[in-house]
């Protein structure tokens, strides 16, 4: 702990393998008092016996006060909640108490996060992390990938610019470039459409990343995925910070053997984010009008996949 | 063997699990000789040492001549090429010179066997069967269900009518009802499409048929696969002979638990029918100008499984 209180609390609000990257990073930071709510039992008691390690891309080791009772939390300053998007809600209703007075930024995959801490939180904050790691042991997670972080003020109930700026400045001090922008929309759509275009086929098919894009016909329909999200994106008057497609290439040259991390969930029976990906693609999409019928498909072909395994 | 060589010699082309339901009937008629061409050695010498058994939905042993060396074969009155789709060329290409004289129909999975059978053979039948057997052991195939086949004259390089009545009449005689039909084109396509827009979904959710269409996600995109098949056989002047949506909501009531045999072969790492469902449906809409997305993704992502597993 950095201090006695004087300074600013942030409490991680699902610190798996990318909470955990923020937490220990921020740790890192005079007058950054870290928080961690996990309901992890063997994470959350290996953080408080020995601190949050980092291994791999990062070498660091936080002091970090972790709990699984929400209800120990304190009043924050700042929350970042880094759950996987099926468990937004679940995590914001637990915690909310804790950000009476506080902003909350989502770093989640997918869109709607924002949407449902919004409805327990006065101050929202939008954002969209690149970053990625994996828990290797109760208390150690090893940074897989750095990378940028963007925030912004989540427009139905925004937190200040400064409060963003604020928060932005801590984690760049801690070791995680962040940038705070005044509409974070256009780095969370272009990292969604890219994610919805890629993971589920990964999923579906179990080819990785670069297989995909060099047989035409999966290429064909990661680029149709693309359309539909860029026409969606569109309608809502978002820019994207790049073209998804570009990404999708530069990934296939850079990240060949990658292997969706829906299909590791998929492998494992585990619920998947897709209704924050394809599924925030369809929800925007139906909003405005604008037909997302592919996302549709993918879609209801992962749910599917869900589905097996459970019985109805 | 019915006769010295007067009556109706046919030859089976492919004696796998559908290929013997047809050789073990034929075999009951007088004056039909059955020959049976099959590359699985150990299946052939059963046959060949102890006849041809059915099992389950019909318990009979016929008399064939098996041989896997397709120039022992004699000329033939008749073939029939029950290969999977995708063996269809390799095994008409080693046989076809025992049907210099004679007609050969298909009762394979899909569109486009017709089309290759005819690049080697001069009189060709359109066929479509609905019973469905599993080989148990060499020589041993249980029949699964029983249903109809359909037998018409493939149209850019017909056999006769009459040919077309003789063979359905034999096989009826042996004990599979089989109707001559001047078009067989509506039952193929309603066959076809039914299994297009069921069978991948089964294999890339691994969900029975019942739970498939029990959620309104997956339903619906069967009626979208459906829809699109219809349009292609309403461009090619095709009358159903029922409409594929039904059959679907039929079978879901009757084949709740049935699951999709391409996820057998999806999860025996073996090469599915994929191009002559859904790949079929998506050429003959290329060549009528009718879209095709949806097949055209569910085709890609079958492909995609299907490689997976295999180096590029």
């Amino acid at each position: 702990m950095a201090n006695g209180g004087q300074g600013m609390k942030v409490c991680i609000v699902g610190c798996g393998a990318v909470g955990s990257l923020f937490a220990a990073h921020l740790a890192q930071v005079d007058d950054v008092e870290v928080w961690a709510y996990d309901v992890v039992q063997p994470h959350v008691d290996a953080i408080n016996q020995s601190g949050l390690k980092l291994v791999g891309e990062a070498d660091i080791t936080g002091a970090v006060r972790a709990t699984s009772e929400a209800r120990e939390l304190p009043p924050c300053d700042f929350g970042i909640v880094a759950t996987k998007s099926m468990y937004t809600r679940a995590a914001i209703e637990a915690s909310s108490h804790a950000f009476a007075h506080g902003a909350v930024a989502s770093v989640q995959n997918g869109v709607g996060n924002e949407e449902v801490i919004a409805e327990h939180v006065d101050r929202v904050i939008r954002g969209t992390t690149f970053p990625a790691g994996h828990l290797t042991e109760p208390g150690v997670v090893h940074m897989d990938a750095r990378g940028d972080t963007w925030l912004g003020p989540f427009e139905p109930r925004p937190a200040s610019m400064d409060a963003v700026t604020e928060l932005a400045k801590a984690i760049t001090a801690g070791g995680m470039n962040t940038k705070a922008l005044a509409d974070a929309r256009g780095a969370q759509w272009t990292k969604l459409i890219f994610n919805a275009a890629t993971n589920p086929l990964g999923a579906l098919t179990r080819l990785t990343h670069g297989r995909l894009c060099e047989q035409p016909d999966t290429r064909r329909l990661i680029s149709q995925l693309v359309a539909e999200g860029k026409a969606v994106a569109e309608s809502l008057g978002i820019t994207l910070d790049s073209d998804p497609d570009e990404l999708v290439d530069h990934a296939a040259k850079v990240a060949y053997e990658h292997r969706a991390s829906m299909l590791q969930d998929v492998l494992a029976e585990r619920a998947t984010e897709i209704d924050a990906l394809n599924g925030g693609i369809v929800r925007f999409g139906a909003e405005q009008g604008v037909p997302t019928p592919m996302n549709e498909a993918i879609a209801a072909l992962i749910k599917g996949l869900e589905r097996c395994g459970r019985r109805p």
